[in-house]
């Protein structure tokens, strides 16, 4: 096992992959911009070190800084956490050329993953139902409206270089194709410096369903079951369950079965998702297979009693699995609401502040995953996430009880500072979500339906 | 279900069951003294009201206060928590005679358990092993000495009104028994208001192994297996495991069948809690059964998934119990320290004060029970447990490391505040306790050979 890791990371990620490492037995490094001084990761860390201003391209993302501290601490594997540089293969090269393991899988499998239509193309290799689409990038207007002619509006422009729902445009009429792609290829340009960008199927009506996968470096691969994040904002994951409501044992055993296959074909290693749409006849199709430990990733340890961030450093180490697919098994539920500091009503526009006031929830099967306290400040230039609340129970309505119960006792106050907290509130409370019949969409038509809580 | 549930306790268990009327929909109404008045379940309960000065005997053990709350707040039942009122007939008949339900076995039931020397005789017509002793109190020296050289030193004389290891004495010489009998019958008249005293064989070398049962009003019967709790100081107990280190499946099922025979011999219904000894040889024998929740009955829920309080409310509302004993499967490890307000170098007297420093560890499968915070006070007339901190893993070793983490992220100061966390600290790294290879003498012998932490 490793003697030191660095954590390559900040907020409540560095966090749990800190005390994931003290558990083990392993030295831990916190690297931290000016702006994380003061907060509970670097606290709590054997030994931190500053990389840099806040801005994230000065710090959290600068490759030379991190990989100095790296040296200087004498850390002998980086932990990238999500975000940041967890799914850049130049990172994970620089840190192999520095004789430092980096904890994910192989650079040219980020490679091909990171980018979409190659992922895209690899999992159609792999047997992996995919919509229909490209599986490579579009490059006119005029091979875009023949596809989409072909198979049917609405259609969806992904960027090759995107992920996480950015750089997706939903085109419903034809007229309007020729704009969006002239469009997309734009904003991918600017946001990922690669204007390549795909086409596929629209679904209107599917459930976003991931299967968590396992993989080691002795041929192990394992699913863990599967996480439901249909309650989406823009695109972006608010709450996630596990199990999904409308997933059975048989369609689980085939859908975490593909994710095997997938994983296995492209010679995955450490912890990955691979994203699937699942349309009301209980079809699903693979979307994105991300390479890294997802902030969701507590509703899986949750019901299967897994640490999933001690399998990746085991793996890393070049350890075999603890796991074997037969001993997984799902008990009970678990879920997920992400509160960030944002203002749901002012288009969830960020707003960062100090935290005054922050009591929060406890008792049993309750997590809380955070890196703030009271008078924490949440800084202008990361993201909103500012806790994850996690509770599990026997079963879904068990869990939703005690979330609401858990919401109840989360008290956030801080001038200018708004949080997600109410809007889960009145998402548990709403019948759709309480009877598990909700979509990809069902949140934006809810705002929009109902307006947005103060 | 009940309506409102008034909870007639204080501390981390009236939280506890604030929490789980909370998520079944409960109402609830806090009762408090006035040195509780800001506390943490006064203030996350629906409705609260002052019953008296802080002396336990005019507010907590009020009980006419406590039924006028009841009354006048409409509460349709009360949940005694454990100790205080938690195991008194008579306050479960006042409870009745005022139309409320006591969320508890039937007061007969209570009585007969309460009297330990009435429960040794009722568990040994169910069948179940007791050690060489009395059955009924002894009344002289005479007496004593003869059962004594029957069944050989050392014996143990114990106040049949007792529990929970007050009223207590170990003999381990003849000419020390006369004056130990007398002794002890004083201290119990002292302590309990009743001098009877029954005598038994003392067993040296034996592990505390305590069985949870769960029985509803429709036959219903279960255990939740066992919890090891051979960790004590002074017959106190400090930390508790579930499932034990030395217990094995068919001892599980046996020992757990004895619980159950008991249970259902005596008529009970709820929570209880069967405690045995277990010698090096695996015999086990009765030793008391104590009729309410337990401060350790978190790690039992750990390992289960079950709530112990969400079935203790619905068994007392007259609802089936939602338990099989089939479906209970025990997954994992769960270790529970308790962390009190007390100077282990001086006799593990109280320090109660200000807790000017709070900071509570958290992460994944990390459970706190507490009702103290930052700014919190002790006071200085009630027991001085402050909070429970309880961890799961897949298997003890990695509970083990989980503990030894989370004591780590655990601070607690305040001026003239000791706390036990320095002592499990060391407990955790001992090599007997982590080999899971001690007896209920471990902990007086590790103070009594290495001292005490600071």
């Amino acid at each position: 096992m490793f003697r030191k890791v660095l954590v390559a990371n900040r907020g409540e990620i560095a966090l749990r992959v800190l005390r994931a490492c003290k558990e083990l037995g392993i030295r831990t490094v916190a690297v931290y911009s000016t702006a994380d001084a003061d907060s509970l990761p670097v606290r709590l860390a054997d030994e931190s070190v500053c990389i840099g201003p806040p801005a994230s391209r000065l710090s959290y993302l600068n490759v030379p800084n991190i990989i100095g501290a790296a040296l200087k601490t004498g850390a002998d594997a980086i932990h990238p956490g999500y975000g940041f540089l967890s799914e850049d293969p130049y990172f994970a090269e620089i840190c192999a050329d520095n004789g430092i393991t980096f904890v994910g899988p192989p650079p040219e499998v980020m490679e091909h993953l990171g980018d979409k239509s190659t992922a895209r193309k690899l999992m159609q290799d792999a047997g992996l139902p995919l919509l229909p689409g490209t599986v490579s990038p579009i490059v006119s207007a005029e091979e875009a409206l023949s596809l989409a002619d072909e198979i049917g509006y609405p259609v969806v422009l992904k960027a090759s270089a995107g992920g996480g729902g950015r750089g997706i445009t939903v085109v419903q009429r034809r007229e309007d194709l020729p704009e969006a792609v002239r469009a997309t290829r734009a904003n991918a340009q600017a946001l990922f410096k690669d204007a390549a960008v795909y086409l596929e199927k629209y679904l209107t009506g599917a459930r976003h369903i991931e299967v968590q996968v396992m993989a080691d470096n002795y041929g192990g691969v394992v699913h863990l079951g599967e996480r439901d994040c249909s309650v989406q904002r823009r695109k972006q994951k608010l709450i996630e369950e596990s199990p999904s409501p409308v997933v059975d044992a048989d369609l689980r055993r085939r859908i975490g079965q593909a994710a095997v296959d997938g994983a296995r074909f492209v010679g995955y290693r450490g912890a990955g998702t691979m994203e699937f749409l699942l349309d009301g006849d209980g079809r699903f199709w693979f979307m994105e297979m991300n390479a890294r430990i997802q902030v969701e990733h507590p509703v899986t340890e949750m019901v299967t009693g897994v640490d999933l961030v001690r399998e990746q450093l085991r793996v890393a180490a070049g350890e075999p699995m603890s796991l074997s697919q037969d001993a997984i098994e799902l008990r009970g539920h678990a879920i997920e609401c992400r509160v960030n500091a944002e203002n749901a009503g002012a288009g969830f526009a960020p707003t960062p502040g100090k935290l005054d006031r922050f009591d929060t929830p406890g008792g049993p099967w309750v997590r809380l995953d955070t890196h703030c306290l009271a008078g924490s400040r949440v800084p202008p230039y990361y993201d909103s996430l500012i806790a994850k609340l996690i509770v599990w129970g026997p079963d879904r309505d068990a869990a939703l009880d005690r979330m609401a119960r858990a919401l109840d006792e989360f008290h956030i106050e801080g001038r200018g500072v708004h949080t997600t907290i109410e809007l889960h509130r009145r998402v548990l409370e709403h019948p759709d979500f309480r009877a598990g019949n909700v979509t990809t969409q069902f949140l934006d038509q809810y705002l929009s339906t109902n307006g947005t809580p103060p």
